[in-house]
């Protein structure tokens, strides 16, 4: 028994793509949407994100096999509560959110007696809202679930294979060590885009003119990732504070050694690390999980 | 008087791309190169980097009205003085370097007869080499001339009119000012991109593979930009210490406040400074200084 019904709760960037998804690679899987906004249900609509979008959360999950959770990390709870009560014996619970040690505690705890098994596909843009999912998005990207101790096998099987059908590879983690994993080759990364970008916002002796007009020197594909949703974001960093703090703790150490070397001016330490660094590159992209093409192909040539 | 024979000093991304793009632009430019690595000038000979590859510095240059430095910043003064007893009477010298104020007393201590205009094209790409070049590098970016006090003007004219042809616009600056500008849009992006791609290679709790795997969340970007040539990188960081260490410090002073208001669960700061930084993003996608397509298109959808 494979997956039929799925209820999308929140069609942004996540819920509608993966509405689209299953229309693409799954379109026998029925869907229905629901989203807290108004203006977004009527645009989801408009793109056929879900097959019905329902004007609240308890219509939109009452006939569902799995119900996916596309919201902020922080309102995980409220949509919880929301189709509490209209959810089917033994549907599934999942969700896409970033951090998963709070999801899963914050879920179980509001749905006691629902199967739980929290997921991540790790895959995004730094664009948000019912316009800009689209059904590749998953497409060999990878999903990361983290069924609690005790989770039903087939359960976590059918959810695995539902990822499969989108595209994406599934991958099965402890909810804490995801955590401390996407601290680092996520969280982090948007905490000092969002950082440089702030700093560099704020000078007095560098206008924002000048900030914006020679940003073509590195600076611009800070602003991608720090162009990504607030809310998620700060829900992301609430959520997630102890590994988050870890990481920072080694990366700030880290910058520190190689600010040292600056002023005493090693050179040899710079050029070993700055060396050490390319190998990482060449096996993002052997491993298909970035854009060889130089400058991500910007340039066109 | 236009800029009538140019004459190339190291064929990497920047040498080769100058020497693509005036075959391109300006194909009455009469080109000569040289690079002191003998597969370089091979690969730049088949590529035709420039009309004539020389074995020796002093030949490419003999005939020049404009010299183009393009070596790592700490090369720039064994460039100088390889060049120096061979340069015609009245020739422009220049370079392409990442940091000004140390290129331009390196060359005016080493060349004092000669008319020395430094320059930074803010161009590039993460590539590096004779293969990396091509002619569209310039095009809408912006280079900076920093004309030292008592520079010749129609010299300065005659180097901006050059950038102009290639598709750049020109701008000129004072060179402390440059490498203040620069060390925020450009230097220290680089620092953290290195930085954070070393700390996600050394943790002990995190594996490598786990890191590869799962780049798509942010992590990927930064490898990009810390794909960047190590010896370049290492010479910019030398070169333009005592701008980095400031804006190091700027930066480092932000992170610090974000991470208590993470600590302390402080939210609304959180989510204030990542809306701010959206307004940039979108500065610089209406100046044309990125590609508007989320995630760089790279979804290609």
């Amino acid at each position: 028994m494979s997956i039929e019904r799925v209820a999308i709760i929140g069609l942004g960037l996540l819920g509608g793509s993966i509405g689209l998804a299953i229309a693409k690679h799954a379109p026998g899987i029925v869907t229905t949407g629901y989203d807290a906004d108004p203006a977004t249900r009527e645009a989801a609509r408009k793109r056929k994100l879900a097959g019905t979008v329902f004007d609240n959360a308890a219509e939109a999950v009452g006939n569902a096999d799995l119900v996916i959770l596309c919201v902020p990390v922080g309102a995980m709870g409220f949509a919880a509560e929301a189709i509490r009560d209209a959810l089917p014996e033994g549907a599934i619970i999942s969700d896409v959110g970033s951090s998963k040690q709070s999801v899963s505690d914050t879920l179980r705890a509001a749905l006691p007696d629902q199967c739980v098994i929290p997921a991540h596909p790790v895959a995004g843009t730094e664009q948000s809202g019912p316009e800009a999912g689209f059904p590749e998005l998953f497409e060999h990207r990878w999903c990361i679930l983290t069924p609690p101790a005790g989770a039903p096998e087939d359960a976590v099987e059918k959810l695995g294979a539902f990822w499969t059908n989108l595209g994406s590879n599934v991958e099965l983690m402890d909810a804490e060590h995801h955590d401390l994993v996407l601290a680092v080759t996520s969280h982090i990364p948007h905490l000092i885009a969002y950082t440089i970008v702030g700093t560099a916002s704020d000078l007095e002796d560098v206008t924002r003119s000048e900030v914006i007009k020679y940003s073509a020197g590195g600076f611009r594909d800070f602003t991608r990732i720090a162009a990504s949703d607030p809310t998620m974001w700060r829900d992301v960093f609430l959520s997630n504070k102890d590994a988050v703090l870890e990481m920072l703790g080694r990366f700030t150490e880290d910058l520190t050694a190689l600010q040292r070397a600056i002023r005493r001016g090693d050179g040899d330490a710079l050029h070993d690390l700055f060396t050490k660094t390319r190998a990482i590159r060449r096996s993002i992209i052997e491993q298909g999980q970035d854009d060889a093409r130089p400058d991500f192909g910007r340039s066109d040539h």
